[in-house]
């Protein structure tokens, strides 16, 4: 997507070779606009799949989740992340690592909100390593639901998130594709 | 707002007579297109306040902070909430409690997304104690930034938020304000 690859090309920091900055437009300060583009473009690649609703996990999910949820006309759900859980009534949890932040959440759904006749999108901001997609994609297996595939903002096509949920057999739509953060520069898979 | 009034009166489960659990359209699953209408409804209220910004809390506040940023055509940022914090370069930071959850969180924005210039619409979803809305107001004013106004979605009327804010000189507009969770119903202010 042209419009998200010029943002960040233009305001995107290169902290290393495997850490980009976007805050000031996708996960602390966010484009409105941009947000309903990207709403419009993953409604777009995944209009064949019947989705019934959108699934995300908090916190930079929900822009990018609520805006595909509006425009395929279905509800959003965001799961929560919590340090670790004691009640666990009424709820899918799966645990989910973070290699960035190096911490393991629970990651939970009511019960009330997935059930087997959902076709479902999930949608989130990053793809590294494929911890969060996949967390969501167990719940959504958890439910009996159907994981109709896979929306990423930003994909870091040089880390195996990609090719595990291919290889697992979703379908995986990103809107940018990052081949190298090398030399302080992102470089876009062709 | 009469349309969420209507969705809280059959969608919202009174769970004692200050709990509102409104977890089906608003802060666990949400309807887009509620929340379409309800940033719609923000925009009108403050249409005359020259907003630069809408600043919100993760992770209820974002989704209607966004669709009211959208509909003022600025940005949104969300402050982050995190136990507590060791590096505070370049954020700005406010304890905020929670009594609902009975914490105390550090709530950072970081410095390159507010400034002097900005009048800053702060957005979240509930008002009860006032302590979110304070904590953000708190920020906007480290900053220098002016205050333009607090919108909350659901107001607990019967709780001190709202006249601590007005007396504190904030302009506060709730879209649903509840007088009452008696008896297993929710009584709206007239």
């Amino acid at each position: 997507m042209q419009l998200l690859k010029d943002k960040i090309k233009t305001e995107g920091i290169v902290l290393s070779n495997n850490v980009l900055k976007v805050d000031s437009f996708l996960n602390h300060q966010m484009d409105p606009v941009l947000m309903m583009e990207m709403g419009k473009e993953f409604a777009r690649r995944f209009q064949d799949k019947k989705i019934t609703k959108v699934l995300t996990i908090e916190s930079s999910g929900i822009a990018p989740g609520l805006m595909a949820a509006l425009e395929l006309n279905v509800p959003l759900v965001f799961a929560r992340k919590q340090k670790s859980l004691t009640l666990t009534d009424n709820l899918f949890v799966e645990k989910v690592h973070s290699f960035t932040k190096q911490v393991t959440n629970d990651v939970t759904v009511s019960r009330k909100f997935l059930t087997a006749e959902d076709h479902v999108l999930v949608i989130d901001d990053f793809l590294a390593n494929g911890e969060a997609a996949f967390g969501l994609a167990r719940i959504c297996e958890q439910a009996g639901a159907t994981v109709a595939g896979v929306g990423i903002v930003i994909e870091k096509s040089f880390q195996p998130g990609r090719s595990k949920l291919v290889e697992a057999g979703y379908r995986v739509e990103s809107l940018a594709r990052i081949a190298s953060l090398d030399n302080g520069q992102a470089q876009f898979v062709e």
